[in-house]
């Protein structure tokens, strides 16, 4: 194991190094063509420029319901002398689109004509021109003509045209095959009965989907566990029909990672380790004059480092440019640190707030897929930086599209599980929107409306003094701004522990308990301020509360920390208890707000979302999640 | 027949009653479900919110290589009295991911610990903090979270997520189906040895490949002959099996057009006629609770009436909300007259020469397919407009990206054969450049270059005084400017006849001949310049040439013209006579350059192209084209 030495080559190095080694082994040039269908080619590249076989149209047609006629045979008609022209012979009737008769040359309207006889003559006043009203060969396509180039991503209008020009089975570029093998002993297929220590194998689906996506094709290895001859023999098994192999994972250097000896067992090691995080344990390799990735375990380290190494080259061999992805300029709305000396990739939200867009980072751990599925992109922050101020303008590389962004609601605040439902009901009845919710506690919330970072704030402040919920704070914290504060609901916050309460705990008092653990939520939160006035007013001291230290942003969390046992207990609402099925001991009921900025308040998007919470159908489904009363649902309780 | 009445509604008004009619008939909700495997759904559209299952990891499991204690054993140890814990009761080591065993709470680094005994004890110098190094249960998911909304289209991250959720199967709305059926008793299946008269059948296709590009399913029924009951037949028959019905074409009100006919027979028609050009025939039918779309027969119509009332369907059929389109505003290259009181669609490209997007006109014609091929966007012109003038700033509604437009070469000026050929090199070496080239003659190359409308000309105007190529004509109408002018090619020009001469042409002088018609190319060319030079010259007047008024726009076609019969002959290069397998009777042999405003010289596009010039594989195919000298291919042969 000890020839295994992770290296930190800066990214830009690391890419030099696997380009030259790609274009030195002639591994940078499309791929062979295959011939497949025309109809069948849509989003397909061309191998070969098109070249239109026939004409089109190939033979000359009447453009109007009328006579074909010989242009020489009219010359010298006009209204005093009219000329006649024998049907049949000198005059033939076509429908738009008829050939031409053999030597006919112009076509005269119908509306031109005067019918004489019986039906044996057309008398017309006025001279044809050469080829009046016919649609010539070639008007479209002449023989030989350019339908397409090569390299050209086909799209509809270009199946039609190479149909017209005489084609039916095209050269394209056949598609870059990429075959993944995961390995690891404690991984499972997806639907498997799991037991603890089982993780579910989705990198695999994840990365094949990206190879879709791009153009290219992917074959799933089945999961092999963590041995070395076992990898050595699917990699060798897979050569013969793979562009690409790439393992996913076992690519860090820990005694079961056998990725790095697989590969410089069989062939080399160009690289191994790059100064990115995350994504560092990535291995470039090369086997038998194949290309070998060895890909981080963790998902967001795999689609990061997949992205970087595989995406341009599974455009180079369809013989597609991959553009630059599509870049912002962003306000960061936090403080975000790194680590100096290598090079970060923070996945950040985007809103567009009055005409501002406002970058917040989220969570930041490699292991979190749901940090990606939430992303609107990332930002990079450089090897030598300590990390990017509040307020600092950023760069954001979109994985969102800039017009969804502009369509997104950003809900920043305390958590109130009806959010998700709004969000989701949104969604539905409104494809258009999207709801963005940030859980930063009800100050953090409000903050950011004076910030002008967020358009909406939920908030469940309650004033000791005055008893008052929210007012107080707004007019200190929001004093310059004209807003709205909707109410949402009220609701029960209680003391959440697991079904049965095991450990008997009745109230705050039994906090201080040697038995019992307690999980907090965050500061700036109205629950926390809630926690500390029902201290406060027993008289305990939080230094006696085991846990209290631990904190949470969301009622569901501080739920799933008492139903796994990180903790006995929590503050939380009854909806979060109900959700994982655990008991409620209830502590108070508040009221819950929105706080809406009065610019926002009329437009289409804030619209949408008023319609939501009047409609029949949401009222219903909140009441359902159970401990909310929705008398006062929508309902303007003060305006500023 | 006599009940078929063209109306000419409004477009907006139309897009009105369709609206209303599928709305009253419930056909604007989504359509309903269908259950898939989560690995197979990439690009569908979710039909529910996907909720987590399982959460993820759904066991506390070790963050790093060490030992997993229970925190409350660690407690005192410090350096000056380490704390010894028993291996495998109070200390069980794990690897990263390993599940911590149950009652145990934190994992202290494998560095942190000594190993004493007989891997009897660890000995540690700290107290561990509860769930250090601990990945905790729904650290990444929690169960009942909401991992993507209703009405999402799944991107590879999302399939990831939904099987760490502990999905493997989920509803995803069904995609709708569009069933094509073509009609016309000329039309036949491509690849079919043609006869005069036939007309291949390609828009079922292009309708078709929209369909998938947009998220749905079509099928293509057989063509079927212009035959009221049969088109009838045919309706009845695909109605169990369509969200939508299209009949293409048959759609106006000719005595071959049943369209209307076989709608209002089965069902109604909403609306048959709107005020656009062109696809003003299209017919707004409803047959037994189902849309029916009769779509005119010309490509252009079709894939312009096709966008208009088909595609937001099939989008709000899964739930997606249809963006607008990009647009772009653009500067009219040049004037372009319109007819009052109809919507015009007109296709232009469009290119940024310097800061400017400049749009220019391309063919109008409903039946030119490659009009679309080579568009890049549309210009609506209003209904009470008489047209846009040259420089107008106006909207296009791009159909390839902003990014594609921005890396494409415009090259206004003379044809020549060699720039296909460019343009495909171009793709096939640098697959993120286009070369756009408009055909407008070499002195209207000049003022595009003037005007700041083109990156390149390319020209060939002989001044009779001096005898001397371009020189003299750049001084006087780009006295202003920086350019180079750069050799491209020598080239033959000569009358193109048909194969064996038939009419025994031998010059200019055989033009005024009764028996022979001719093709001219357009003013402002050089090729037009070379044929009024060679007349002067013969002393013949323009007036005694047949023909002398048919303009054509490039050398291709000029050939076609001859080749079909439309002329007996026309002044054009020999690479064009090759291709189409004509006679070639040498008149001159003329320098063609390329001139290159100074600006763009040193861009990187033009510095590909300049590549290109100079790439060997370019001059061997140019000299395969046959009648070019390439003795100073690439030379600079002024610079002002």
């Amino acid at each position: 194991m000890g020839d295994i030495f992770l290296e930190s080559t800066p990214l830009q190095e690391a890419l030099e190094r696997w380009i030259e080694k790609l274009s030195s082994e002639g591994k940078l040039n499309s791929l062979p063509s295959e011939k497949i269908k025309v109809i069948d080619s849509l989003g397909r590249v061309t191998a070969e420029p098109v070249i239109a076989k026939i004409s089109s149209p190939f033979f000359h047609s009447s453009a109007m319901d009328g006579y074909a006629v010989k242009f020489v045979d009219t010359f010298g008609a006009s209204e005093r002398s009219p000329k006649k022209l024998k049907i049949g012979e000198q005059a033939v009737y076509v429908d738009t689109g008829d050939p031409l008769p053999d030597g006919f040359n112009a076509v005269i309207m119908i509306e031109d004509v005067n019918i004489v006889g019986e039906n044996e003559y057309i008398e017309i006043i006025a001279p044809a021109t050469p080829w009046q009203h016919v649609r010539v060969v070639g008007e479209d396509i002449v023989a030989t003509d350019l339908i397409i180039p090569e390299n050209q991503r086909i799209r509809p209008v270009d199946i039609g045209a190479m149909l017209a020009g005489g084609h039916t089975e095209i050269n394209v570029r056949r598609k870059p095959k990429v075959t993944i093998i995961p390995t690891g002993t404690e991984i499972v297929e997806p639907g498997t009965e799991l037991k603890k220590g089982d993780i579910i194998e989705y990198n695999s689906r994840i990365l094949g989907s990206l190879v879709n996506e791009w153009g290219g094709e992917y074959i799933r290895h089945q999961i092999i566990p963590d041995n070395l001859e076992y990898i050595k023999e699917a990699i060798l098994k897979v050569h013969e029909i793979s562009d690409l192999i790439v393992i996913n994972a076992g690519a860090s250097s820990g005694s079961e990672d056998f990725t790095a000896r697989a590969i410089s067992e069989l062939g080399e090691i160009i690289l191994h380790g790059v100064n990115i995080k995350p994504g560092k344990p990535i291995i470039l390799g090369w086997v038998r004059g194949k290309p070998v990735l060895g890909i981080p375990g963790y998902p967001v380290s795999a689609y990061i480092t997949f992205n970087i190494f595989a995406k341009s080259l599974i455009y180079k061999w369809q013989g597609l440019d991959l553009k630059e992805p599509e870049n912002l300029k962003a306000k960061m709305s936090r403080q975000i640190a790194s680590t100096v000396g290598q090079e970060e990739f923070v996945r950040v939200k985007v809103g567009k707030v009055g005409n501002n867009f406002i970058a917040t980072p989220i969570s930041r751990g490699a292991g979190l897929i749901m940090s990606l599925v939430r992303a609107d992109g990332f930002v990079r922050i450089p090897a030598m930086s300590e990390g990017i101020g509040s307020g600092t303008e950023v760069d954001v590389e979109l994985i969102r599209s800039k017009g969804d962004i502009e369509n997104t609601i950003v809900c920043i605040g305390s958590h109130d599980n009806t959010l998700d439902l709004l969000s989701n009901m949104l969604k539905k009845k409104y494809p258009m929107y999207s709801l963005s919710s940030a859980h930063v506690g009800s100050m953090g919330g409000l903050v950011a409306l004076k910030k002008n970072e967020a358009h909406i704030a939920g908030t469940h402040l309650l004033d000791e003094e005055t008893g008052e919920y929210n007012i107080p704070f707004l007019k200190k914290i929001l004093s310059n701004k004209k807003i709205i504060l909707m109410n949402l609901v009220y609701r029960e916050q209680g003391l959440l522990v697991l079904k049965g309460n095991p450990k008997k705990i009745k109230g705050f008092e039994d906090l201080t308990r040697k038995d019992v653990i307690f999980v907090n939520r965050q500061a700036g939160s109205g629950t926390r301020l809630l926690t500390d006035k029902c201290l406060r007013e027993l008289g305990i001291s939080s230094r006696d509360i085991k846990g209290y230290e631990r904190e949470e942003y969301t009622h569901m969390a501080v739920a799933s920390a008492v139903l796994t046992g990180i903790a006995d207990t929590g503050l939380g609402i009854f909806a979060a208890a109900k959700a994982l099925d655990l008991d409620f001991i209830p502590v108070a009921k508040e009221r819950y707000d929105l706080v809406i900025p009065y610019e926002f308040f009329e437009t289409d998007m804030i619209r949408c979302i008023i319609k939501i919470i009047e409609d029949k159908e949401f009222r219903e489904m909140v009441l359902e999640l159970g401990g909310y009363d929705i008398t006062d649902m929508g309902k303007i309780i003060y305006e500023s």
